[in-house]
């Protein structure tokens, strides 16, 4: 089955507010084997919808549509469909009624004009809507069926879930399955070249890269059945990723590094402490993104300051002085210092040149260590962070950030 | 001039990233005076790109397309354009010359496909592109002008302000100057109650509003035919602001709070230092994104167990067992024990409930104590902060280091 997304809003089209319902729209048709091969935004303007609903009609069989159902004048998302499917409008007195209930329950009085919110397409199927006045609807004939669902995502994405779902459901007898492979430090082109073979001759299950900020997702889709054929269908291919990316895979279906690595650090109950210079907190910040971080995590030095770097975490004078503050010396000092002072199992820190002043030749901008004591491992990691970009110290601190995590991951294998 | 919007790539289309760029490019063409009445959203087809490029000629002038400029086999932007317009595909060697400096300093080995990117339609106007390897261009024949962006907004908004407005006001000779007043602890729809009658009036400048994550930010925008007189046309419009927003506003052209804060703590001379609980070394983190902040600041604890917050900040014992780790005696020590240690001249300090759990009818969620300690004033500002939403953790942590700058800007006053 095919389908298309028609987002109907002047809002959307001036740019007013950002799209989010095409979005969540198509990730919830992909979820049940749908495919979209167009999503459109047009105004409140009679002409050009009915034109984008004619045309969306002759490529798909489902129009899913958001906005225009609200009840002033410009609102024509429900009259245009009638229109389309030769149908007249009549009061749907149940969507009537909640209408009323809904104004009677804040309190408001209900303008005339939210009547215009009850009348329907003749033969609509109504989606009650829990969180507004505007009630969805689906008019379907002859194979070709449009979804009608109020603009606002808080009232959209609770009639998606309760109404539109099930409706669909009701065409399709597949089901899919996704399962995402997050890989850290190899660029997208590196991955793709790797895994060329395995993706170019990727049907079902389908394998599909997606890059960010230094990461590329891996996302791997089955269509089947049932769930259990997708699983064993999705399970050969992933071990085939995992033989070829090993190490730099660092979870399946976790939305970060941070989050892999507290899950794992309470899962072992190990606990850290942070020591940063060039992140300033960065480290500190994301490991309590995480719910729950506080069972591993109780204490984080910023010493941006060397004089905080040797009072507060005890790196020696002598190491600042002989080595300075953007060394391996001092990374391993303020990582142990940290340690000792939290009494955490794992001590981490960061020291380097974030840019973009203060880089020389024999320190550029970019160079950064990574300093991780505890009882059964102390290392410093020392990286050349190199980004020619606009941010370019954002992303130095991101990457050093990304690191950290990626390294107490390792470390954690010995626990 | 009528402008369609057109943005290509599979993850927008399944709905794995939400489309920030067509609200973006809308934004800016409105600006400019260019209307666009569509936006389309289609995968890396080449049958289907090829269409829906033909179907938007034929409704505008002008395409700005985003996405499918990268180096794999599935980018196929520049191709069907080229095809669409009859050109050949020719080496730019600029372009070659700058991805292969990209790679160098990324001290990465260039594959052969990143060569593709170099790959441009003859006669095209190319965009470089100071942040990722994809260079962005423009094809124009016969009056109608496609314009090719790269995906990613980290490299499409600087291309676009840097080389396509200019470009664009190419077609016209006027030019076009915008101020953005950013305005911190007033909602959208009240700033535009109380601006109603300016902002209803307004043609040249216009004033727009931009509401995101707890700010707004009104760009007043004109045109005229020098750069002097935009700004003598602007200047009335933002004091007419000034005088009705008055203390909201924090600056006028600043990127955001942090920088605001930092620069007029380092034009003042005055340091700083953090004592963090709930918002995790999220505002240390802040301060030090902006460069030159080691000046004002050298020193931020992150002590997210009570244990660090007595045995570091100095935080006593009574206090806690007493008033709470989350409370305004708490806030209040945390912010003169950081200041203490760290010698700085202004102490702050957070405490709260970034939920989701933790909360009770005393200490709900979103309970918040934000403390400020100085030679010339000590406080505490409790807040509630409230909303309803998935990420409402990072919402509450967000809200909380934004009031924090807003507090250290008001405290600044005083020096």
């Amino acid at each position: 089955m095919k389908a298309e997304i028609l987002c109907v809003g002047t809002e959307l089209l001036l740019g007013d507010i950002i799209n989010t319902n095409a979005a969540y729209i198509a990730r919830e048709l992909a979820a049940i084997g749908i495919d979209v091969y167009y999503q459109t935004v047009v105004g409140d303007n009679d002409g050009r919808l009915k034109d984008s609903l004619t045309l969306a009609f002759s490529r798909a069989d489902v129009v899913v549509m958001t906005g225009g159902l609200g009840p002033t004048y410009d609102d024509l998302t429900k009259e245009t469909v009638a229109e389309y499917f030769h149908k007249e409008m009549v009061m749907d007195t149940a969507s009537l009624g909640s209408i009323e209930g809904f104004f009677k329950r804040l309190k408001r009085p209900m303008t005339e004009n939210n009547r215009k919110q009850a009348m329907m397409p003749e033969g609509a199927t109504i989606f009650p809507n829990s969180n507004g006045t505007a009630p969805g609807l689906a008019v379907s004939e002859n194979g070709k069926t449009a979804i009608l669902l109020p603009g606002p995502p808080s009232e959209m994405q609770p009639m998606f879930q309760s109404s539109v779902l099930p409706y669909l459901m009701g065409f399709s007898d597949k089901v899919l399955i996704s399962h995402n492979v997050r890989v850290f430090g190899m660029g997208e082109s590196r991955v793709e070249d790797a895994l060329h073979d395995l993706m170019k001759n990727s049907t079902n299950p389908t394998i599909a890269p997606y890059a960010k900020e230094g990461e590329v997702t891996l996302r791997v889709t089955a269509s089947a059945d049932t769930k259990e054929k997708c699983e064993e269908m999705i399970a050969p291919v992933i071990g085939r990723i995992r033989e070829v990316l090993g190490q730099y895979i660092y979870g399946i279906d976790v939305p970060n590094l941070q989050t892999a690595a507290v899950t794992e650090l309470i899962k072992k109950k190990v606990t850290v402490a942070t020591a940063e210079s060039c992140t300033g907190g960065l480290v500190s910040e994301r490991i309590t993104q995480v719910p729950g971080a506080s069972e591993i995590f109780g204490c984080g030095i910023c010493s941006y300051a060397n004089e905080i770097k040797h009072r507060v975490l005890g790196v020696s004078k002598e190491t600042l002085a002989k080595h300075g503050a953007v060394s391996e010396q001092t990374a391993e000092e303020m990582a142990r210092g940290v340690r000792k002072l939290s009494g955490a199992d794992i001590g981490v820190s960061t020291t380097g040149i974030a840019g973009p002043g203060g880089g020389t030749p024999e320190k550029p901008v970019g160079l950064v260590y990574i300093g991780i004591d505890s009882e059964k491992l102390t290392t410093v990691l020392r990286l050349n962070i190199n980004y020619h970009k606009a941010d370019e110290r954002m992303y130095i601190r991101h990457m050093t950030a990304q690191n950290v995590f990626k390294l107490v991951l390792r470390a954690l294998e010995n626990y």
